[in-house]
């Protein structure tokens, strides 16, 4: 990826680039293959910082994880006050704001840039979400504006926040993505499972769906996974495939930041426990004979079917949206950054893994209420929904029923109906503590916080002095 | 929970307790109020270091954080090598981890212990789950035997393994409880909203499970909670506390954990999560309106959907212990303790919050098989899910019809589906990761690790060397 940068940075006008690596093979090997470029080969650091212009910008990308730091010292040594480090990997946006603070401290800028698009999206046109401080923002904003991916004539890059904004959208942006590739990965297995349809089939089903409102990177990527024909078996590739998943880490942080910010993103930790489950296989062997007792489901009109899939999966994903953006809005509100949810949609909708001509719905509805409480509440989302809402219901009842597992879809159902419920026996849960560990409750009909003497007489005291 | 715990221990013959507290008011109080116990005052740490018996043993119990550190750091300064220190408090294992190392160095010997059953475990006989070295448990184990809780004639505390695993148990603990509470709350909700019963007929119905397989404390206490009148209304006691639940943390570090051991734990997880959508009033009342589309589900046969939920209760429970243990399992490999299961199943049967006979078939469960990869697949689980799969799904579904949120009921019908597919859409997922990351794939065919050039000519690479 960071040799697709550097030839995209070289590509733009105005822009020559000094590349170094730990091994000067490497950097041969780039020049040799790349002579378009210009490059300027450098095998130290002193060389590669005398190579530079003032103020100096350098770009990492390494493995996220203390390679990071050792690189991030060796170029503080050899740069100067106003010159900017800029960590391109994928870092814990709480190693970002510490390491930030410290490189800081010298006078050097840090920049904690999230950058999305894989490979491809490096070369041509990624989006990039940078944090940092206005000052690196001036040099920095016109040379990754160069190599952005555009989006209706927008570069998709904006100043996200201070310190570790960028990385911590990056990582609540990789969140999404493994929820929204569980969900297609759900309506895949209902259309092949109770649809009775084939992979090339399916195929076509993404591809004509990504013409709609689903219309997205994602599932115009999965048309062609489902596509492809595995040349030495002739099966569907995606059955030669073994049924494991993978994972970086950057779902699972996602999950485990929102825990600490309190902000429930059930959809996203069921798509990072899918991974995890299907990635069992002592377990999933142990389990393979238990019972199923599911029931026949074989749709009538197998159309009406395959759009109830599709706004199942429509309705979910809007959910997974809103739940990140929560997270995106009580991260800013914990750290401190000022970060407009219009301008993060926006910077998505080109370049990055998830995007999507649905993101300027989300765009519009922080236009139309920057303090939106939640982004399925806007009145698009909530029409969506509405419209989805009976095809979502039975597909979820039906999976349940019929023995398929729907972890994602389930989920945001369920939160979906949470979210608006009226009452939650959230209540009876407030009493249980109290009951065992005297946690107190507050009332709905008076102020203060409450406390029944369990073990006592029963009656109710104040417990707003004793807490 | 300290001065409870300070009175168990004082009134097991043979056990003479001292009292230090910061403010030596506290003290006097508890002495003033407990002349029964004979208890020692000592108003320094010097004091209490100069009245204990050697070697000393002394029971910390304040909140989890850095005043742990500084009463450690306080003790060890008046302490000697032998003595022991022990954190009876909710610490992060991984904090007692590192607390362990630092004063194993003095030599002196440090002891988390996780302790449950709130202020009336402390003080009758709570369930004491102890970690630290052999030596401390030699001291150590005959007085936690002398306060904790009796079931069937043993003592509810053993030496679960070295450093925090004694805190990482109890952290699991927690966890198992957050899903065994939300998956009360959502089999009262459903009796509630669809069974058409008021909180004293659903006391009723928890009173009379609580004869049977679903025997526990949780059970037991949830109809004493449901059985209360408020008294200042005269309504059931559960519709006047506010719907909004708290938590103190344990859930999310469980959730956490289990997501950098790569455990789902996806019902702890929705527990946890429905507790944080529960106290979001600002998004749930811009929700409130949202549509329904729900259908109205009025069971023809009340008992038998009584007897369903039931059924559904129960699956669902046994998916939460069989993750939890997941959990443990993954904990022990990864820090290298040596964690009985069966036991730590036994020491749970009496003094905890998540107390049951239930518990007995978990130890049976590991006595028959101790590399058991899932609880779920033991012989009596699966026999026990089978029989509640119709309703179960029945459930579930007919929730999802209807629109009341059954976060948990649906996540671990999912997983256990998910769990027993011989085939999952992870394979999907694969390819998409393959294609936009060149994340590589496996093969159900070949060795090795392969990927396909997607935005070349397609045909399908080794990369077994290249990774």
């Amino acid at each position: 990826m960071g040799s697709n940068l550097a030839r995209n940075l070289a590509s733009r006008e105005g822009n020559t680039v000094a590349v170094f690596n730990r091994s000067y093979e490497k950097t041969e090997t780039l020049i040799t293959e790349h002579p378009e470029a210009g490059f300027i080969a450098t095998s130290s650091y002193e060389e590669f910082a005398a190579a530079l212009q003032k103020p100096r910008t350098a770009i990492i990308m390494v493995q996220a994880g203390r390679g990071t730091d050792a690189v991030i010292d060796a170029l503080t040594a050899v740069f100067e006050p106003g010159d900017i480090i800029v960590d391109g990997g994928n870092a814990l946006f709480t190693d970002t704001i510490r390491r930030e603070a410290a490189v800081r401290a010298t006078g050097i800028n840090f920049v904690g840039a999230g950058i999305s698009g894989g490979e491809e999206g490096a070369l041509n046109g990624p989006s990039i979400m940078p944090g940092g401080s206005a000052e690196a923002w001036q040099t920095l904003g016109p040379i990754l504006r160069s190599i952005a991916a555009v989006a209706e004539g927008e570069p998709c890059v904006t100043h996200v926040g201070t310190d570790g904004a960028g990385h911590f959208v990056k990582m609540i942006h990789n969140g999404i993505e493994y929820a929204d590739m569980q969900l297609i990965a759900e309506a895949y297995d209902l259309l092949r499972r109770v649809g009775g349809l084939e992979p090339a089939e399916i195929a076509e089903v993404f591809a004509e769906w990504n013409t709609g409102e689903l219309e997205s990177y994602l599932i115009e990527i999965t048309a062609e996974v489902l596509r492809q024909v595995d040349a030495s078996t002739g099966k569907p590739l995606v059955d030669v495939i073994l049924d494991q998943a993978g994972a970086k880490g950057t779902g699972a942080w996602t999950v485990q930041t929102a825990l600490d910010l309190g902000v429930p993103v059930s959809g996203i930790a069921e798509a990072v426990f899918a991974r995890s489950l299907s990635s069992k296989p002592a377990q999933r062997a142990a389990a393979s004979a238990m019972p199923a007792a599911a029931a026949e489901w074989a749709p009538d009109d197998r159309a009406a079917f395959v759009e109830d899939v599709r706004r199942a999966l429509y309705a979910s994903k809007i959910i997974a949206y809103s739940q990140g953006f929560d997270a995106i809005v009580a991260g800013a509100e914990q750290y401190d950054w000022d970060i407009k949810k219009g301008e993060i949609a926006k910077i998505w909708r080109a370049g990055c893994i998830i995007r999507a001509q649905f993101l300027n719905r989300i765009t519009e509805a922080y236009a139309a209420d920057p303090e939106l409480v939640a982004l399925v509440t806007a009145p698009y989302f909530t029409e969506a929904v509405a419209g989805a809402l009976p095809a979502w219901r039975r597909i979820v009842s039906g999976a349940a029923l019929a023995g398929i597992p729907t972890p994602t879809f389930a989920s945001s159902l369920s939160y979906y109906d949470g979210l608006r419920a009226d009452r939650l026996p959230a209540a009876l849960v407030q009493g249980q503590r109290d009951f065992f560990g005297a946690h107190t409750y507050k009332r709905v009909d008076k102020e203060g916080t409450f406390h029944t003497l369990w073990s006592g007489d029963r009656t109710e005291i104040s417990a707003t002095d004793a807490h």
